[in-house]
């Protein structure tokens, strides 16, 4: 009998799938690992994939019925959705005046001496109500959407008290379960040492550990520490991401951002799910992780953020077979973009990821980075309906046309989203 | 008496007039020549603003009558329109997969002869009707718009005959004529060397000179040249922009992109109003630029197309007190961004811009190098009421928030043109 559908998309330009190789993450992925079906065609059932391949293939196998909605794919290109492994969205109060500041040569230990950086964040979260959070999350999740994004990663860590941490958590949550995007929920209660624990910051570690840890149980996927140093250093992080495992937290690491101090040897060590930043990371953190199935989670965009032409070293990682994903690491200090077509940009142009990478990157790689592999980061049967419709008939254009957003149609959990087009013109040309 | 208006914009956050300091395009200006007022507003009537300065100044100074439209500055930022000083956007084809294959290290003479390049793009050209081209010309119009920008310079090039390189200042004339953008014309027979003429540069450079300069006199308001080691050489480029001038064709230049051959001192012995690239320019080059009041028009957004982390000089400008503007280098090849934005995202944090440099170079000195500095390029009174309002309450916002489009109304000759904010969310949320 053939299967039924709610939407199906046809007559795609260039359908990519994504889950082209072999199964799982995927380290130097070749062209064919993208799985490309030219006059390609998708059909959701109850927000799942029912079936994929070329328009004349899915239309053998399923039945139109009055209810299906149907979408041209004719001149588009389709990608599973953007899955945004690393952000700190839920925050209020940007910092422009910081990046100012930076490009004019203000080091970052100047500015948090004027009262900025993380803290001033920080500050600025625990006085926000409720309210003013969730509007702000929701509007950086729609921002998140319109650019293609159809899954979200995003950290407490503004908050820095037990129960300011759990009330991100908390919001998150409510975010999760009235925007159509998914918020993936991490815990990094070790962001930063606060204000009222400096110079004590083993009193601040026993803190997350005996008391927020225990408490943010089913409120996170995830434990996360920043992990460098001067800020939580490698004893201190691994008795974190320990405690959360206890607690049924999966390891993440902000790891080997700034100076080398064995954060990836770490990551392997405990098993995180992903270690991410990298950009002083060794040749052995590399092997390690490798080696541990933790994947490199690269955040090219704090390039721009941070003002510093420092970039991944990607020829170490592929050497170790290390899997590579992408992030935005949205946040209003060293990346502030809710956009992962910039940051294929930065990662194919300035860091040299080969496009089968950038794309893997942020769909599939991206969805391992967040244990979720089974259910999404691909157009497979079986999988939740999430992919995005661009303005474009291959996948190089993402990264090619550059600061633009050329995704015009959002598909996600079977529902169609649309942008518009182009700006409403009032009144006459001129 | 009271000056009437037809559209006020009142209580904006920051109003950014470009219009601070000495008169004219500015070296290494500092943050008050960005002319910012608190509690600004601007008033307009007839397409021109009529009073600038803050809302009790500008109320205070004109009269409202039931046909003047108000909008509200609240929590907003206002800058003059971008003025965009180099493009090529009249074409047709995309050329990702050379952008593909440059990341992965083809090298451009490899893609050339793999029938790529702009020789590829100038097949397209001459095949295309003119319906296609004005189709696609109006399509990247609206998207500039969209982002911010209200001027754009437009270059022929992917002629490179005679009828064809006309055919392409008609059309740019026509779409000007149709369209709310300003397109500012230039000829720029001397992009390549033909196909037909390979080997015969010389030969070329005679029709160029003999035949088209002739022609497209009155049809374009400047003449420029791909000055560069291989293709235009010194001696030819100075022949043609001579030529051009002797019919009224003001000079511009394509310089020092790759290789040092002199571009910057040509630029200047034939007083250019601007020499563009600059990655190569020598000391000598620039102090020579300086002294004749040639603009440097810096193309970052060549580093993304083109992949490669080569950028501009920056120090090397500012000692020279060289005005610098900023320029998208819209085209299929090595740049392929509409947005003005994402260019002072590279150029601030990868150029190392200060905020007034990429401001001013966006706005101010990009007039200047069109020589419009007297009817567009600031918020003054008689200019142009050409403005943008955009989501934030400082001008750091606009390249820290890299990557998205802050900018929600555009305001074109006193007409305001709103973007929509918001994704369309179809159905119930998920």
């Amino acid at each position: 009998m053939k299967e039924r559908c709610d939407l199906l998309i046809r007559n795609i330009a260039c359908l990519v799938t994504a889950a082209g190789g072999k199964r799982g993450p995927l380290s130097n992925p070749k062209w064919e690992d993208l799985g490309v079906v030219e006059n390609g065609a998708v059909a959701i059932r109850r927000g799942k994939f029912v079936a994929v391949g070329t328009t004349a293939e899915v239309e053998s196998r399923i039945s139109i019925t009055p209810k299906t909605k149907t979408l041209s794919g004719r001149g588009r290109l389709v990608l599973p959705g953007f899955i945004d492994p690393h952000t700190h969205f839920l925050f209020v109060g940007t910092r422009e005046e910081e990046y100012a500041m930076r490009v004019e040569g203000v080091d970052y230990l100047e500015i948090r001496r004027r009262g900025g950086g993380i803290r001033k964040t920080v500050r600025a979260f625990r006085a926000a109500s409720d309210e003013e959070l969730l509007d702000a999350g929701r509007r950086r999740l729609d921002s998140f959407l319109a650019y293609g994004t159809t899954t979200v990663e995003g950290k407490s860590g503004y908050g820095l008290t037990t129960e300011e941490e759990i009330r991100a958590l908390r919001l998150m949550a409510q975010l999760n379960d009235t925007h159509p995007i998914e918020v993936v929920p991490t815990f990094l209660g070790a962001h930063e040492i606060p204000e009222e624990y400096e110079g004590r910051t083993g009193d601040y570690v026993r803190l997350v550990i005996d008391e927020m840890i225990p408490r943010v149980r089913g409120l996170a996927r995830f434990c996360d520490v920043f992990c460098e140093k001067g800020v939580f250093e490698i004893e201190e992080s691994r008795a974190i991401l320990d405690a959360g495992k206890r607690h049924g937290l999966l390891p993440k690491l902000h790891a080997e951002e700034f100076v080398s101090i064995g954060g990836g040897e770490l990551a392997a060590e405990v098993g995180a799910v992903s270690a991410d930043h990298l950009l002083a990371v060794t040749e052995e953190g590399c092997a390690a992780m490798a080696r541990s199935g933790t994947i490199a989670i690269l955040l090219p965009g704090t390039a721009i953020g941070l003002a510093k032409r420092v970039f991944a070293d990607v020829e170490r990682m592929r050497r170790n077979a290390l899997p590579i994903a992408l992030a935005t690491d949205c946040n209003p200090g060293s990346s502030f973009t809710e956009s992962m077509s910039v940051v294929l940009s930065l990662a194919c142009s300035l860091e040299g990821l080969t496009l089968p990478e950038a794309i893997l990157g942020a769909t599939r790689n991206a969805a391992a980075a967040l244990g979720l592999l089974d259910s999404i980061g691909t157009i497979e049967v079986g999988k939740k309906a999430d992919c995005i419709l661009l303005r474009a008939t291959h996948p190089a254009a993402i990264p090619y046309r550059f600061g633009t957003n050329l995704v015009e149609t959002v598909v996600k959990n079977g529902l169609p989203i649309r942008r518009r087009r182009r700006p409403n013109l009032v009144g006459p040309t001129v």
